[in-house]
């Protein structure tokens, strides 16, 4: 863990570089083979690649309803409950974001309105590996099927046994999405965004995964998909007051480890008790947790930066930018209103980052790298397209006409005149 | 100009494909350069690249209030009233735009809160050459305003006198915007991803160009910034019933081919005599207009399609996800509602495409090659991100801690559980 105290604004930039994993060219390389092979169409190559990458022999790609059915009964009551309290949450959150058409009249005779519309089919990708993350399921599906998208697709990939985890298909069906296919990686998404036998082609795709997913994501964008957001490590920003609990900071800064090597913690306070006391019960606390050697990695590129004034320590929280911003502090409500850029922002001593994760309501899919100065994390809008419209009477034509022809004129588009001028000069009868 | 007769549902995909340019690789190459290049942060390769792509000498990038201050005595009284229309206008509807924060109780002693801020800093980029796109930087700089951002980047080139066209100079001064610098293409784009010397570094890059600004503004979103959509050629559906005027039709196919040679009109109708009337007057209307060569290449790929069905109409508009859609038949209303992808729509016959281009109050920047499916046009939104905040009391830690502590444990992320347990425990002293 490294500490720093007031750096000077000069050094900033560096201290809000991320560790950044280059961009591999043998990387890229594959992806684009992939693409070119599940390109073709045929489910043939899916089936390949995950017999190569996960040792699954498959015969159909798509989920049966037996298997989500069957899946059900491997999941337990608590967890259950435990998923249907998270999707009450996030559905109601969620809800809340839908939007009413807006509906301006801007000149007399000129009416302007924009609604807001779902993505007709949307793919979502849920990577496989030992953790399940039905969560993601959760956070996914909710916003999509509130946004009305017509067709919502799930990709995931099977164990070697050929099942899914059935936590996903837990959830998954828990929240209407029954279209499931078996497949995982860069194929998974290149199967999503030109389609195949067995799997629909989509417009917008979501979701997590490795570098592999990530690079794919980026290169279909190439081919006219659309994609939530591009990712990077998980991170978490503690901004604490002298009297915030340290076993808090600690457990906030474990659960930020424990995603992966890459991830990043980093506290900012005024307090210099709190710098001093955190490695000590950070610490502690691992003492008890699985996964220690992963976790120790992580903390490496931890830090710990103290201010001496609260202005600048905001003002380096909006450059940091980051994904979970947790304000463990008294006065968080008036530090709140000072944050500018972030993906989920956490108040107060009562609010881990885990509640928000999970079950609060709000979206675990969230910007990180910075990319939270110009991203939003996943919501209602991510689902969904805004459109305009617009209407014109004769008489608001002829109001609106002359400021139209005169700036087609000045850009030298004489056809786009005319077009206004028939209007304008229309002889109603 | 191609026509269709109930085109069997089959061959719809083949119908909406647009005349994309394929990836040209030298493009993505000299980009790449031009990336490398500007990257090293002073403003020579700046400077070296306006001499070679448009003869402009220039010592300094920035444009001076004095240039600022002339350029207005060099635009029309006309001009710059039909310019305060503009902006009166699309300041109206996008200021209805702003959102009310969205905060919600998800359980007793959660709540969750949806906050839309302004992304920091953004860079518009508006081409030169022979049209000057003034009407690109109200549509873009006036949301940027009315969004908050603080800092609001423009770039253009100067001609090869070293001035920019004074209208552009104009319209920016007009809604609040001088920090304008006189630099063009990718090496525009470059600079607003990464900054030089004179130019600051922006989070993201709205507007118009050719290949190489396109292509460049998809290259620089794998350093971080984003852009506002990917871009392609202009496009019009135009839907008319036996009663919309036949010149009005042709206006608009007329004001969509002078935008380039890969502009596409699309007619779509139940009515066989709208079908064939409009071949002639479009001749008709072309011989008393400029660059009737441009046109007439560009109407090579229109196309006229008739169906005996509305319904499968609408289907097809919605497949094709026209950038642009005139619905100019008597019961617009009731065909609007059945609009799910569009950029912006116009509805009646005395709404042309050209209103809503310049001074309706709409974005004109639009998704165009069917990313309607997936892209809003421009919006406040696109100047702004949704940032989430959540707050949860002990009470509410203790209700929420147990779907949390449930749903962790089942991903396999006990760091995770462990920082909600750590607050449903605490003992308040």
């Amino acid at each position: 863990m490294e500490s720093y105290q007031n750096p000077p604004r000069d050094s900033w930039r560096g201290l809000c570089q991320r560790a950044m994993s280059t961009q591999q060219p043998e990387v890229a390389e594959t992806v684009a083979e992939i693409i070119d092979n599940v390109r073709r169409g045929d489910d043939t190559a899916l089936k390949e690649y995950e017999l190569k990458f996960t040792g699954a022999r498959l015969t159909s790609l798509a989920v049966t309803e037996a298997e989500i059915a069957a899946a059900a009964g491997e999941v337990s009551d608590e967890l259950k409950s435990a998923i249907a309290t998270a999707i009450a949450n996030i559905s109601k959150f969620h809800s809340a974001q839908v939007m009413e058409p807006v509906e301006v009249v801007t000149t007399s005779g000129v009416t302007c309105r924009q609604c807001q519309m779902p993505v007709d089919r949307v793919g979502l990708y849920i990577p496989g590996g030992n953790s399940p993350l039905f969560s993601t399921v959760l956070m996914l599906a909710i916003p999509a099927k509130i946004a009305g998208c017509g067709r919502i697709v799930l990709c995931t990939p099977a164990g070697a046994d050929g099942k899914v985890h059935p936590a996903i298909l837990y959830a998954a069906s828990a929240v209407g999405v029954t279209e499931i296919y078996k497949t995982g990686g860069a194929q998974a998404i290149a199967a999503m965004a030109f389609g195949t036998e067995s799997i629909p082609a989509v417009y917008k795709i979501f979701g997590p995964g490795n570098r592999y997913v990530m690079e794919a994501k980026q290169q279909v964008t190439r081919y006219g998909v659309a994609i939530d957001m591009p990712a990077g490590p998980s991170e978490v920003m503690v901004i604490a007051d002298e009297k915030a609990p340290i076993e808090f900071i600690a457990a906030d800064f474990l659960s930020q480890a424990e995603h992966g090597p890459d991830s990043q913690s980093i506290l900012l306070t005024c307090s210099a008790g709190v710098a001093a006391a955190l490695p000590a019960e950070i610490e502690r606390q691992m003492s008890s947790l699985p996964k220690q050697e992963l976790i120790s990695r992580s903390l490496e590129h931890s830090r710990v930066i103290t201010f001496d004034n609260r202005d600048e320590m905001m003002d380096f929280a909006n450059e940091y930018a980051p994904e979970h911003l947790i304000i463990a502090c008294e006065d968080y409500e008036a530090l709140s209103r000072k944050v500018r850029n972030a993906g989920s922002v956490f108040l107060g001593n009562f609010t881990p980052e885990s509640a928000g994760d999970y079950a609060s309501g709000t979206n675990h899919t969230l910007p990180t790298s910075g990319y939270a100065h110009s991203y939003s994390g996943v919501n209602l809008d991510s689902f969904c397209k805004k459109i305009t419209f617009q209407h014109i009477t004769p008489q608001g034509a002829r109001s609106l006409g002359p400021a139209v022809e005169a700036m087609a004129e000045a850009e030298g588009l004489m056809a786009h005149r005319n077009a206004m001028s028939l209007r304008v000069n229309y002889n109603l009868r």
